[in-house]
């Protein structure tokens, strides 16, 4: 698929990517945050070749004249100086020099980061963050992951993979998580917990998107699950204020898309958590960019490293 | 009281000064860290004044030919950019301008800090984190705080405070905290919860430095109740490292000091729930510079601001 948004070009101009599990997205953006153009392409398989290969196409089809660099964020842990995916669970993969086979590919630079990290960035750059410092990003999916844009720039840690914040234990002995452990974050607040959790009270399956859905249609149920998991995650935030104390938070990701129906219980639960001292204005929203973030936060990515963008 | 230490003066020197809530240490240092003077004066007061009166006179007893400035690191929230104490629990203070108080009582430029930020820098810069990046440390007594130093600088939220690691919920409807909450961190491995954990296992009252120095004996209650704070504190630092990917974790603080007996157990705890691709190679070590971390530290933020220090 591919869409062209007639637009003025401006200056130095990068391809951003998001890799999820399910799809492949990238945009062609100016240094000023316009997207120029759109591909998508199916869900990423197991081979790391072929991924790397669809990637070529979406990219071969977007380039226009002057393209500086591609950024791609990936769902997983990502050694940012190798440019290589560590482990990615939801995709399947461990240890993949990704950044190298794409760059076989397209012919261009790349640079290559956990997908947390550039939704965090397009948000600050050019959404819901724009002109707020230090703002904590998370999303809020299957996964939760987030990124911490402080002083202008992505915190990095040793290797510069993502801010795992799903994986905090927030319950001893708790429910077992994807990661292994029990009681994490993730197994309390994660996508797949949100639909076990419903399963149990309503005795039959659904997806979260469904659950959401039926959340706002008033059902009880789908209601209930939401909360709970809005409650563990608030409490968590709250945590996560008196670590990091960001002037503000934003939720980005599936789940963040019905964030609108339970954004007072995040916000109750982050007050309570949070030390007075530190929660006197931090402002809790949802993204403004919706799937948009990642790949715009990737291009930004490509831009500054090449595009002399600041 | 006053220590003088016989040292070859080098370049700038700056004082740093260390407000905990039992004692006041502040010492002079050169920009190699080298202790020049040491003083220590009585626990502050509920009084601000009072207790910049003392600083005063600590600074005034430290006092060579050229000071550049003076670091203080006070155990409470601090506003970095207005130099006061938004609230410290422990010392008894709210919305305190220290700053400003210790200013009028010394005659030279006074920069205030969080005391877990303060050791932080003083622990990487010249104990056990030197050369290494981004290193976490962790103040582990009667609160458990921690400092990040990152690319060389102190990691600042908003409004400057230091990293309250002690007010992570990691048990939902846990133990009363002194914030208010139950369950956090704290509440389950700081000081005082070792206390009461121990009159309930060994039916009588200790301080957390007997509970310790009965551990070094070998007394089954307190290595029990030692190594069940140390399970919740590698839970913690487990899920922290998970989103700040240290190189190195230093732990500092009165507990630190007896931490060699339950290292293990702080260390299984962390590689149970850090995530396997951020725990590669992250080594986990008891502070070098013990109670001088603080004003050391303290002092280092002075130079750097005043001294031309890197």
């Amino acid at each position: 698929m591919q869409t062209e948004v007639p637009a003025g070009m401006k200056g130095p101009t990068a391809i951003g990517v998001d890799v999820g599990a399910s799809h492949v997205l990238a945009v062609l953006v100016d240094s000023d945050g316009e997207v120029l153009r759109v591909a998508s392409g199916p869900a990423p398989s197991a081979s790391a070749a072929d991924t790397a290969a669809a990637i070529g196409a979406l990219v071969r089809e977007l380039i226009p004249d002057e393209v500086v660099g591609v950024g791609v964020g990936v769902a997983g842990q990502v050694d940012f100086q190798t440019g290589s995916v560590c482990i990615s669970p939801n995709i399947g993969w461990r240890d993949v020099p990704l950044r190298r086979l794409i760059e076989r590919e397209v012919g261009l630079p790349v640079i290559l980061d956990n997908d947390a990290h550039a939704a965090a960035l397009g948000e600050v750059r050019w959404g819901a963050g724009a002109g707020h410092d230090p703002v904590l990003v998370v999303t809020w999916g299957t996964g939760i992951g987030g990124g911490l844009v402080a002083g202008g720039r992505i915190y990095r840690g040793r290797w510069g993979g993502g801010l795992e914040i799903g994986h905090i234990m927030v319950m001893p002995r708790g429910p077992r998580c994807g990661c292994g452990n029990r009681g994490c974050l993730e197994a309390l607040a994660g996508g797949r917990s949100i639909e076990a959790e419903y399963e149990r009270r309503a005795g039959r399956r659904a997806s979260v998107r469904e659950i959401a859905a039926l959340a706002r249609q008033g059902q009880r149920e789908a209601r209930a699950v939401l909360r709970r998991a809005a409650r563990f995650l608030g409490r968590a935030l709250g945590g996560l204020v008196n670590l990091f104390q960001p002037e503000m938070i934003i939720l980005v990701g599936g789940i963040a898309g019905a964030a609108d129906l339970v954004l007072d219980v995040v916000r109750e639960g982050l007050r309570t958590q949070a030390l007075p001292g530190v929660n006197r204005e931090i402002v809790t929203v949802v993204g403004e960019l919706g799937e948009m973030a990642g790949p715009l936060g990737a291009a930004c990515l490509a831009l500054e490293r090449w595009g002399g963008a600041s």
